[in-house]
């Protein structure tokens, strides 16, 4: 099945219920240890039910993906978080079935107010990742989406930084993350890029309580100083390799 | 002095209080119409006190603009709109110059989890009016920003369409308008244009009283029918010429 | 067969030849007569062969597109049109299926240096056109492809404009052409979408002249007010409906 | 003088000319040590004579640019690279002045059929510097001129991989380039930018022979292996630090 249950919180019984499906296209799974952390920092917030949903190549006929269970998931989710490889400076052609089959929301604007946000992988550095976070974004609004960016500050632009670092490429619209290309996605990502993907979950969901069932809410900042200081400590304390669990799962 | 204070509704005294302030350039006034009436929409919610500020060619001096009220303003202000002309293709160097003035609200982060949206104008249809938008939703996520987009159906996209429709250039990131080359700012945009920049002014005002004030919300979802609906009405009452009262102002 | 030779003009015997490729995805015809009308401009250039390629939704299989004969054709061709409709806002899913088969020229750099142009329709005025040309421009660097665009003064901007008028949507990265929701590919576009088409046509054949034999160029400036003679004469001439020949072709 | 005419190479008397202008704009200098590689790059191409135009912030008045001077070279420049650092997700507000002084030639269409290219520079991996280049793309489309991209492989998106390779940031529609926040211009880049520098200088200046003079060309198609080898013997030679000797010019 293409939907799974991430679950709730051992300690969110008293908070109002949210639901964050994270959508997303994985080719050899890289992008799919990224929707995993994502997901993980969404269940951290007392309250999100979080759903994984995966959009398959083999579920795309003559062009079109259509799968009524997850369009119906999505319906009533309050927050939908999109994802997938960038494939030749673009949002992968699967994915962009399950993007067509919103056609229907768009026209019912069923879609209208939830929120969105954004995460995508390759090997490059760059990439042209950007031109994904944009299509994404471009796509959300044609929804009547409020879109939700990183919001964190920028990694590894001094002489001191690091992949580990938090938000260690420089992206604000939606979340960026690189994989070596010779490398599987046991490895994918690296540390500063699922430290950012969890955040990030954790963000939209919490966004998505104040939205919905008007949690108070209270704006994060994280200072460049206090990023570096958690990418120094995660070093330290020789956290496991990056993705390695998340993988596995 | 480039700010205007739009005042607050009569009805408005028992609602909680949000500010929306509407940040422009203009060269001919064609832009300054349309966030006159971007405003005068979100003055229709309860509540909303709202700001016109005009970023002007002559505070622009090698290159920079400040202006510290102006920068005090936005810092507590709730929601932060943003528009201009579309020159050669992207937001105006006068209006840029503003953006970079926010730098420093970018490396406090004070603009995180404000509300942003954003319009432009030009004489072309298309005239790559999107790139602007784009430009602008990138700097909304480099601040923290939620971006809110327009949320309306599109208009005149078929053979009974016209000028007079809601959305009628089809844009949902933000607002886009057109101006006739040889028009001058009193017949700035189309009726179907500044109606959709009063229903873009309200939308964003009243996301913001549900964000800030969590204030109950209910989302509108005009259908493509009651839209050519409104814009038949708006023909047959014989609408003033759009635009006039608002550059009269 | 998903390609068409369109075939070389009469008078082009001794021209040296060039080969120009138009790959296109059409949903229901409309982005086909743009299609056609730019293979006949391309036709119009001495020594030009001219092809049309579709691509179907029907060959895209688990996400995937493969085709040898056409990936073959197009490694000779020496340019290299791209388009398809915007559907929500991006290249359609089954044209990114043909433009990730794209990934083997990327590796082998057997498509760099050739010349490359973009088209794309949609029911609504801008529609977020915009993204697909830069998406399909950010593609053909990737490439090392060289991106040839419009090249036409923009139309439909003054008070006597018109959709016949050439460049009438303003667009230079590439074509865009504009189809009512509620008619028919028989009436694609409109007349001055599709003078636009052809001219784009022919102006990148004559590129590729230049480019790959270096047969002598001169640069075409057509001026505004020689495209509003060129507007209106097609008015008063009661040229057919616009696409009615290429749609029957 | 806002121009530096970097001259022609010793070897080149018997080619025919052409004119290549490296426009850009630089805060803290990274970004003219950038336009330097290039322009070096450029020089290597037997004819070419190059010049460096800097876009300086006190020429920039009341929001304008204007240098007649500079405008008249570079309409009689056959190729025009554009550059400024990326701020606040686009391009500066001086560079966006100085294009805002080519609604002249968009009106006259003078720069039509001349060739473009494009680079930026940030302190973030990313940065959003695509953006930089989409926005500098749609400019010279509407300028009417062929868009030229740095056309390598993807460097450092591999194990193995380091700032010293070949397009180490993997981008193609334009040069990006990355500065440590805390380090001045003489160590702008690493030493795999301002190689990617020099070889897009010299592809520019090679193709504009091409264009212009119809000089016989030959596709160069450096593999991911010779971009290595490229890579690693720079490494073991110790090159002098990146940026060194151009930053002192």
């Amino acid at each position: 099945m293409a939907v799974k249950d991430v679950g709730v919180g051992v300690d969110n019984e008293e908070a109002p219920a949210v639901t964050v499906a994270v959508v997303y296209h994985s080719v050899h799974g890289h992008t799919r240890v990224l929707a995993e952390h994502l997901a993980e920092g969404a269940r951290l917030v007392p309250g999100a039910r979080v759903h994984l949903v995966e959009v398959r190549a083999e579920d795309v006929v003559a062009g079109r993906w259509h799968d009524a269970e997850v369009l119906a998931l999505l319906e009533r989710s309050d927050a939908i978080v999109l994802g997938c490889p960038t494939l030749m400076g673009s949002v992968s052609a699967v994915f962009k079935a399950f993007m067509e089959a919103a056609f229907t929301p768009f026209v019912t604007q069923a879609w209208k107010d939830k929120l969105a946000g954004g995460f995508t992988m390759s090997a490059s550095q760059s990439g042209d990742k950007l031109a994904v976070l944009e299509q994404l974004a471009v796509f959300a609004a044609q929804l009547g989406m409020q879109w939700i960016g990183v919001g964190d500050m920028p990694g590894n632009n001094w002489s001191g930084g690091s992949r580990d670092d938090v938000n260690r490429l420089g992206s604000w619209l939606g979340l960026m993350s690189q994989s070596h290309a010779d490398q599987g996605p046991e490895q994918a990502g690296s540390r500063g890029d699922l430290i950012t993907a969890r955040r990030y979950g954790e963000r939209i969901a919490r966004l998505t309580q104040r939205w919905v069932n008007a949690v108070p809410y209270e704006t994060d900042r994280m200072t460049e100083h206090e990023a570096r200081a958690l990418s120094a400590s995660l070093r330290s304390a020789g956290m496991e390799a990056a993705g390695t669990e998340a993988a596995g799962a």
